[in-house]
């Protein structure tokens, strides 16, 4: 059988056996227009982590600070433990091509431990995925085909779509082809809504990431009970101004387990 | 005229004159029961990209990571660019206490620019601040005494307060003695909500950041407009579960500009 795509774009080699820095390559199948899909990036650095033989324990936050343009190509992650406590361990981690700092990160991953549960988020309401049409991949953003996404509100503006007062965008996500559910997978769809000023507007504007966080809620358990079943996927932004917007996403399992929630500061131009 | 107590907590002097390497100390005035608050602690990670004479423009984002206890007395807080763009500026830190790592954190200062300028996020409802009471300050936790607290819903449960449904908490906040508003003491206001779990259960229960992540979404002339006045916080969490839970935070003026949102995942037990 051959690897998902997926594996392929965040795969790591150690650079002469060392498992403090990696080596990858972006890819075809995850390009955006000028660089990777920044979720892909994600996934990677979180993926230096994940297979870090020194890694204890689940992730529970990243942040992955978009510092300059990937270009095609081969790319090195350093990463190192800053401190590993008894229940915790806090990574940070560098990515670069050449001399160039792409991102730089930081993670922390916790053994997690049975205690009291309750969630105060409510999941958006959504009908079953097999109840919305996957939306077509776009020319030229190559990793809109490797997901299966189905708009259930806040869908991208069509040609005559006019400005709009709010731009919440809810939808069902998964691989495609589909792929089990794991916390890399999981990082990269956080990142999977449109920049939120097309929706105001109605059309494409310049906009980019700058930073990105996100807050694992889930433990693997609950990742592996998903296997490759949509996600649903919310996200809105707080305030736009002076050339930066934030926005929150919330990836929801269809029986309203809140599996992550993610904030970005983004970049935008108009 | 006198230092005001929160600058001494955030004050850091360059080693050997090098403006990367600074050091600074822990005050009583702002102590936690076992160690800084964690607001101050983000606040002055946070002045030591401010003070470097390197920076360019005005924070958007920074990234905290609580990765050990921070006894009383001096630290070292290593700052570095890791990479400066035309209109952005990527920064690493690491705090120390000698050989030890006490926290780890990634801040963006950008240029910001005049741009289309909307608020999605509502304010929460709120009488002004004068028609509230101030909390009094707590028995062995100095940082309460450092801030004006007057609570709109979700106060610090009493010894028979029960179990409750919801956790949001909404206050007015200020630093006490009053200061102008600055990107510093902002940050530190993000964190000066108490641990969630306490209203759920009614009662103090073992609860401590591991990372906070802060969007500041106002720019220097809107907290210069502030001066003193006591700004309107909220917070709530998404899920609880598995020894950890999140929080966002949102800091709102009385007019209605929202200044920042914060979100942080926070160790707990129960």
């Amino acid at each position: 059988m051959n690897q998902h795509r997926f594996d392929t774009a965040i795969h790591l080699e150690p650079v002469d056996g060392e498992p403090s820095l990696l080596r990858g390559h972006t890819t075809e199948d995850y390009w955006n227009m000028v660089g990777p899909f920044g979720g892909t990036t994600a996934a990677t650095l979180l993926n230096a982590v994940m297979r870090h033989p020194e890694r204890q324990g689940e992730p529970v936050a990243l942040t992955v600070n978009y510092a300059g343009p990937l270009a095609a190509g081969e790319f090195e992650i350093e990463v190192h433990t800053a401190r590993t406590n008894r229940t915790n361990q806090h990574w940070t981690l560098v990515q670069r091509q050449g001399e160039e700092v792409v991102t730089t990160a930081t993670a922390v991953t916790a053994m997690r431990r049975d205690t009291w549960t309750d969630t105060e988020a409510e999941r958006p309401e959504a009908l079953s995925p097999d109840r919305y049409q996957r939306y077509p991949a776009i020319d030229g953003i190559n990793w809109s085909g490797s997901y299966d996404i189905r708009f259930v509100e806040g869908e991208i503006p069509g040609p005559d779509a006019g400005t709009a007062p709010a731009s919440r965008t809810t939808l069902w996500v998964r691989d495609e082809p589909p792929r089990p559910l794991d916390y890399c997978a999981l990082a990269s769809m956080t990142d999977c809504f449109y920049p939120r000023p097309f929706l105001r507007h109605g059309t494409y504007l310049p906009a980019g990431t700058v930073s990105l966080t996100i807050h694992f809620l889930a433990d693997q358990h609950e990742l592996e009970r998903e296997a490759d079943a949509h996600i649903l996927g919310t996200a809105f932004p707080r305030r736009f101004g002076r050339s930066y917007y934030d926005q929150t996403s919330e990836l929801w399992t269809a029986d309203g387990q809140l599996l992550a929630a993610a904030h970005q500061t983004v970049y935008f131009k108009v």
